[in-house]
């Protein structure tokens, strides 16, 4: 029997054991962040093989299988699909200790009810196998999404997109799970990149404002950011190496520097913190408006490795953890000019550095103040051309700011420390996310587990996360020190799982 | 029964509950850094119910509230105190994983006889129980003081106050557990705060001295040393951001920063360094001469939100732990200087980044030398007007001096890392200091816990920490990581509870 | 009975004890990182002694002495050799946690065959057991190694050493352990010291090559390399506080930094980049050519307390953990300009910060893509005067360069987080390394212990390891994370404590 057909897998305790069955195991999936396309789940894409499915994009399985000696032809290189899943088996068979052997499992296991543990040994034989599930599109992209007992997902879109898929999937009433953009205008905030020029041309074809200054640029992302929300959106998505915001510098200072950007001047570290500071403060208060919940990811490394960016591009499992750089100091500077200017939204912070964890739990701590306040005036709408229903939209809008001042919603924190992020996605990194959150905050409002994924295959990864959580809350009890309260920690398990998560998309079981 | 009735709480094998019985459960409490008032334990101060008790001071308890979304009237504001009693309780009822929920409950157990976990179901009950429990004043400040077994009070004073209430404390033969200050000269280092310009003013007219140069102010701050060495005072606390040291500044350097800062001028980073780097040499020197420890606290990153700053003051739960400088190079700096010139007196280090646990460790293991070398002299000694019994203080200081130098102390390190501290004072945060203290220097040696707490209630926090203490010895035991050696063992958690900080402050059983 | 008689020791599970039994108990050890002399080895010096074996050179007892409270005359002074070793076991009995407390009792057990545990209560005893085994040369330094199934021993050397005893026990055919240098160039490389100058001079007379430039410096040191290799050494170690590299600098640049440095002039921190960061480009094209092995050490404060450094020397206790810097963008731009220019040689990488752990295992993951490439042409092979037989040692270089390229070490990554090191080489320090390593990395390819050392004694700290490495693999399948498939766990546990490092050095079983 493989450990992953055990129903006690990673379950240390019958407490454990006995919540994981009771509460979260059956539990609807809230995917918040992910890297999926709605193309694909819009056109309901088969596969053909294991490789297609787990290695076509899968930098983290590109990593490994790198780190294992295997030569670069088996991973990203042209040898066929076959040897290169043939080389995963060898390098997964004896991957201890490393959550991919857990999650490569799981899914064949949950997916596919294959019961033996890859390995090189039964490799071809698991090869055919999924090959047999997989043809005539028995398992597609929505049924691996459905299978998976998924209600939201919400994927990671450029504000230049337009979002036709999203709204196709929501017209589509044969697939009840709803796909929602997310906000990510990381390319508008890279001012100093050479793409940056570009970006903006295309911003401003799109949303129908010429961008050429501050208040310009500030009014298209204003503008795309209502065609999101027309869309469904309620989050956005910010990511960056460090934290930059000071709050010392003006409009007119951001305006300047733009300008000095767009006349192809080179602008300094300066001038950039200016511009990133007055961008980010004008798309908070227009967050904070419709009550967006916006996620923070910083402290990652990117395409360290110039040869396989040539060769490979961005992706390709060259990114690793930033540092040389204090990241408390200025959000902690942002989360007071926010909060003191009442435009601070819902954030859920994630750093990539694991070091960061404790420093994060406290300074949240110091932010999460709920005093009542004048509700912040709904600035006057703006729509780029396409945009037909006005009315509809403000209708939506209304709606969706106030559910979130609902009295379900009112339980949750302003700042969320988010789920133990990327490489930190594993056993050790998810229970020292557990154990300082609980600590250092209060652990049953905290907004659970997503994948981050770019495969339609890794929803384990929250059963992976569901087991963790409840081996934590069962071994607090099991050894004495929180009393065996089944009504309080079955509402803990269940809101951290779904409850927390669904009340900020205001989606019900 | 309640998980804190259970005697093997915390104690997870039979050896950790055998040690605990035997060796650390009665012993008496040295609480060697609190921020209690003389005052109040002086005039005995009763309480009318748990909201006094808990809330009215309890950043801790303010921060966790707010995380679990509370609104502040019910925090700071002006709910009832009932009100506030309830909402705490559905809030701690909650807190799996959180060292408030361990000490809230374990002081209902201790103090109040209560056996029931603290809920929402029972609140009521609870409240109207401690009620009872307190009125008729049946439970004051010296009865929780007296009934924890404590033998020495710490609390923490600024330079400028009269130590009236300690004077009186010790006068008081109805009451025999000592009350030392402890000298925290904070605003006399911090040249560059608003404030500091009046508080000089007011250490000038304190001390007798007219402060208009770093020599008069050293005069001045060494005769409120002397006072409050008179005062029975044996221990000095710096509490600081980073860690300032540079010794390539003179006195001269220090000199023309404070008269700049005295003419209202800006002082330039470079200048307060100077400025508190010989101020610090300046203090440490007298130190020395009389056997005080120096404490110093750093990393603390304080009063980040505004608007709770302005609408609440200091100590609200806005404080969380600072990041983004490098401590290690000036403490190495600090050590070594005050080393060579002999003026290192026992230093007792604390940062609030757990991250710094092994850096403080390895480091402070470089300065632990043993080397007899000539005494060093005492400087002449200067008192402040209002001290009348100059020959009973020099007895006084020669014999704290002696003491220290007694065979009993001389097993003491000079260089200590202090208890897990804060925010570390949690299950995880005091495994982790235990676990590195062990590995990189030596565990016997380590002067243990301390409440630093504002409450009467907390001398749980010493039983939290000698349970855990005992469970981490205890499973070195049963693992068969080191013999069950009784005599050692025994000795070892005596000295860690007790012994070790009794020898520092000359405190018999 | 001891805890170190018993099999089990450290060994949590059943599983673990098998495996550790069955896989990892006999092998031999591959010791490829210490600080022996090879002198001593080919002297086969006896000793008197315990304090002769253990605390003459030892700083790691040092300093636990020292925190222990113990005075300096017993720990480097002139109390007697027996006094000295009381006080060390009066310290060692009780230093619970302490990773010398389990080396010190597993060298008298595994060694003398001593089985109680040390403390005060029977040092004399012991101390005369340990005298009359050593007596007569019974144990000698040669016995010790062999008694320990060594076989190989990489030394540390300067590029300035005449490898005399390197050579002379190579063709000593009564002794069949390895003993090959490591060639460590550090000197080369600190163009700020003091000693620099008289380095070079140095240098220059023993390469037979005039240093006047940076192109002989390059030309010196790579004939040394020659001379090293043929030698048999295949291993470069470059120790370090903080990671220098910056691929902006020329040759151009180095060189200007090197006259105006052998003019005596100051050097600035960037010319010293200039130049580090050139040297290390020309070290390393040389290392592939040779296929060689490169060790990076780094993040060590050393030398901190001046009045130790200048009563006792270099060495004596007084190191750290550094801080304050960044180490991660540095050595990120060190492997990309080395990848890009197909220089990057294996690398093994330590830092003696553990928060860099989980830095340093991402990071490497991004350059380890096997990509094959037209080999590396070798230089013009240069020799220094005194070399003379050209032709065997190109025939010897050949043959490394190939084995390199052999199958079986085709699996071992190019980049290798290298074993917890110094203070981290602890139960805590080692655990956290696998399990960073497991999960960010492939630990099939860690390439195991060393000892790292100066004493003959220490070889129990691969025994220490393999236990800890067996618990935690033997916990993996104990809980249920891996299978128990005894065929790939048994090979996994045999390269990491063998095959890998075997392979590296071209050693056979």
């Amino acid at each position: 029997m493989s450990i992953f057909e055990d129903k006690n897998f990673l379950l240390g305790s019958e407490k454990a054991a006995y919540y994981y069955e009771t509460y979260a195991k059956n539990l609807p999936i809230i995917d918040y962040h992910c890297h999926l396309e709605a193309k694909e789940i819009y056109e309901d894409i088969g596969f053909t093989n294991l490789t297609e499915l787990w290695l076509t994009y899968d930098h983290y399985k590109w990593r490994l299988m790198r780190a294992a000696g295997v030569e670069e032809k088996y991973i990203t290189g042209n040898a066929s699909d076959k040897d290169k899943f043939i080389k995963w088996c060898e390098v997964c068979g004896r991957a201890i200790g490393n959550p991919l052997y857990h999650w490569s499992n799981l899914e064949l296991n949950r997916y596919f009810g294959i019961t033996e543990p890859l390995s090189e040994k039964n490799a071809l034989d698991i090869w055919y196998r999924a090959m047999d599930a997989l043809k005539d599109d028995r398992i597609t992209a929505r049924k691996f999404i459905q299978k998976s007992n998924v209600k939201l997902i919400c994927t990671t879109n450029d504000p230049v997109e337009d979002l036709a898929y999203h709204s196709a999937l929501a017209a589509d009433s044969s697939f009840d799970v709803k796909v929602l953009p997310t906000f990510r205008p990381d390319p508008a905030f890279d001012i100093r990149k050479d793409s940056f020029i570009e970006y903006i041309a295309t911003l401003s074809e799109v949303s129908g404002v010429q961008i050429n200054s501050f208040d310009s640029l500030v009014k298209a992302l204003l503008n795309r950011i209502d065609f999101f929300a027309f869309n469904g959106c309620v989050l956005a998505d910010h990511g960056m190496t460090e934290i930059f915001f000071d709050p010392q510098y003006t409009d007119l200072d951001a305006d300047k520097a733009l300008k000095r950007r767009l006349n192809k001047s080179r602008i300094l570290e300066e001038e950039a913190c200016a511009f990133r500071t007055r961008l980010m403060a004008a798309v908070c208060k227009k967050y904070c408006e419709l009550g967006w919940t916006v996620q923070i990811h910083y402290s990652c490394l990117r395409d360290a490795n110039s040869v396989i960016l040539n060769k490979i591009g961005v992706n390709a499992g060259c990114d690793s953890i930033a540092s040389g750089f204090d990241s408390i100091t200025p959000l902690a500077r942002m989360f007071d000019y926010l909060n003191s200017n009442s435009i601070l939204p819902r954030m859920i912070i994630y750093s990539l550095n694991p070091n960061d964890n404790i420093l994060i739990d406290t300074l949240i701590g110091s932010f999460q103040e709920h005093i009542k306040r004048e509700p912040t005036k709904l600035d006057e709408i703006r729509f780029s051309d396409e945009l037909e229903d006005v009315d509809k939209t403000l209708d939506r809008i209304k709606l969706e700011s106030d559910s979130l001042n609902s009295e379900n919603n009112f339980k949750l924190p302003r700042l969320i420390h988010g789920a133990a992020w990327w490489f930190n996605d594993s056993y050790e990194g998810i229970r020292n996310h557990l154990k300082t959150t609980a600590e250092q905050g209060f652990l049953p409002s905290f907004v659970g587990m997503l994948t981050d994924s770019r495969s339609f295959l890794s929803y384990t990864r929250h059963e992976y996360f569901r087991r963790i959580l409840c081996d934590f809350i069962g071994n607090q009890v099991a050894t004495g020190m929180f009393p065996d309260d089944e009504e309080i920690i079955g509402k803990i398990i269940t809101d951290i799982c779904f409850g927390n998560a669904a009340s900020l998309f205001d989606i019900n079981d």
